[in-house]
């Protein structure tokens, strides 16, 4: 746990039966982080400030803006009074991409687009997945069961989403946090990218429900297989059956759904 | 719970014992809706096809884009294949306004904009609340035990937020789902707007937890106080204090947390 992950305040605790007395609680540390590539402005996400560097890279990737952790030359973390600013410097060969991107990103939020338009561009096609997902349920159960022990930022502050990159065998490899279930998972897929290290089988295990947005980073990420504790939106199961992403949800200690 | 809001699909059940049965469930719909505002594309939620008016109209008073449901000339609902398009027309006298926030929404992401810009552009001022609280906790305590007979949707589909309205004893007057916790505050925020109702001294109470944008969407729409039963994020307590938003988290069965 980052000590930027959390923050100290005093609160009052309140119980049903009437008795008031002073809490003092950490919180989860929720700050702008504008996101600037190559000079360009990409967008302002509000995000846990930990581990910054990984979600620059997760964002870059599940954005589509670089293929790998390589084709960024420079991370620069700038923390000015309103929020952070992350700086990417990507390689010069992926520059016109960026561009292409901040402009389509730019008539995303309208310049004179009709709503039928911007609805055309919300769901962008996904690659098919190729890793192969060899493990079996009893692993999902192994990581659910290990999984607590790594959410240091939820322990302390509660309401605080967990991405987690597991073995096959349902070994927890690495954990990332956040306030938003979207920069979890982008700060494990940064946070693995600049390690170089690969999925090798294994699957990610996500604390929050499944929207599309979570399906769709682990496609791109090149994730054999996701599974979340909370309930799938029928969008996520939509997007993994065409992708071909197996997904297991509402992952507990007894039962879990499976949708392949 | 509106017959859009969630759809039966066909997963398969495996418990942690190895047994596996078929299980057909209800899952919450998301689906993308473009919203239009005189014509033009505004923006895309990603969000639950159920009381779609409620949240156009919500969402054009927590955007500023209109100050009450009279300015609302006429509501169209489209059903496109990619997903809904909700068309919203607003008194001429409010076109200006739209045009300058469509322009301002696509500086914000990014033509040419810094980083530091974008920062400077993610927290608007917010007015001050003028309305009074006068309620006390055991109201809090009262529409949280009554709270869950109203989320049909969840009760169906699990992992849906429910925004509900309650009176200033903590009688429950009207609920909203949604699988966006954004969405669900924005629909009871219409709902309310376009019934002509006001808060009336009483509160909004969120399942979900405290980020900054529901507060932010709480002192928008005049309400006295916002409860959630989740945990607040740093910059909710931050904003909600220099707003001078009264604000209950954590809010359980046997106590909460005060912020004043």
């Amino acid at each position: 746990m980052s000590d930027r992950g959390a923050a100290m305040v005093a609160l009052e605790r309140v119980a049903s039966g009437g008795n008031r007395d002073t809490a003092t609680r950490a919180v989860a540390v929720e700050r702008p982080v504008a996101i600037e590539v190559n000079g360009l402005g990409y967008a302002v996400l509000m995000a846990t400030p930990a581990d910054l560097a990984d979600l620059g890279v997760g964002f870059a990737l599940t954005e589509r803006l670089i293929d790998g952790a390589s084709d960024v030359i420079d991370i620069d973390v700038h923390a000015a009074q309103q929020g952070d600013v992350l700086r990417l410097t990507v390689a010069p060969a992926l520059a016109e991409r960026v561009v292409a991107r901040v402009r389509h990103r730019t008539s995303d939020s309208s310049c004179g687009l009709c709503g039928i338009e911007n609805l055309e561009q919300a769901l962008r096609p996904l690659p098919r997945v190729t890793a192969d997902w060899t493990g079996d349920a009893a692993a999902i159960f192994r990581a659910y069961a290990a999984l607590g022990e790594h959410q240091a930022l939820n322990r302390a502050t509660g309401a605080v989403h967990a991405a987690a990159a597991c073995t096959e065998e349902g070994a927890i490899r690495l954990v990332r946090e956040d306030v938003g279930r979207h920069n979890a998972f982008d700060k494990l897929i940064g946070a693995m990218a600049r390690a170089r290290e690969g999925w090798d089988g294994g699957f990610a295990l996500l604390t929050s429900r499944c929207s599309f947005e979570l399906v769709e980073k682990a496609v791109l990420s090149g994730c054999p297989m996701l599974a979340t504790i909370s309930a799938p939106t029928s969008l996520a199961l939509e997007r993994a059956r065409t992708a071909g992403l197996p997904l297991h949800t509402l992952v507990r200690g007894d039962a879990l759904l499976a949708s392949t």
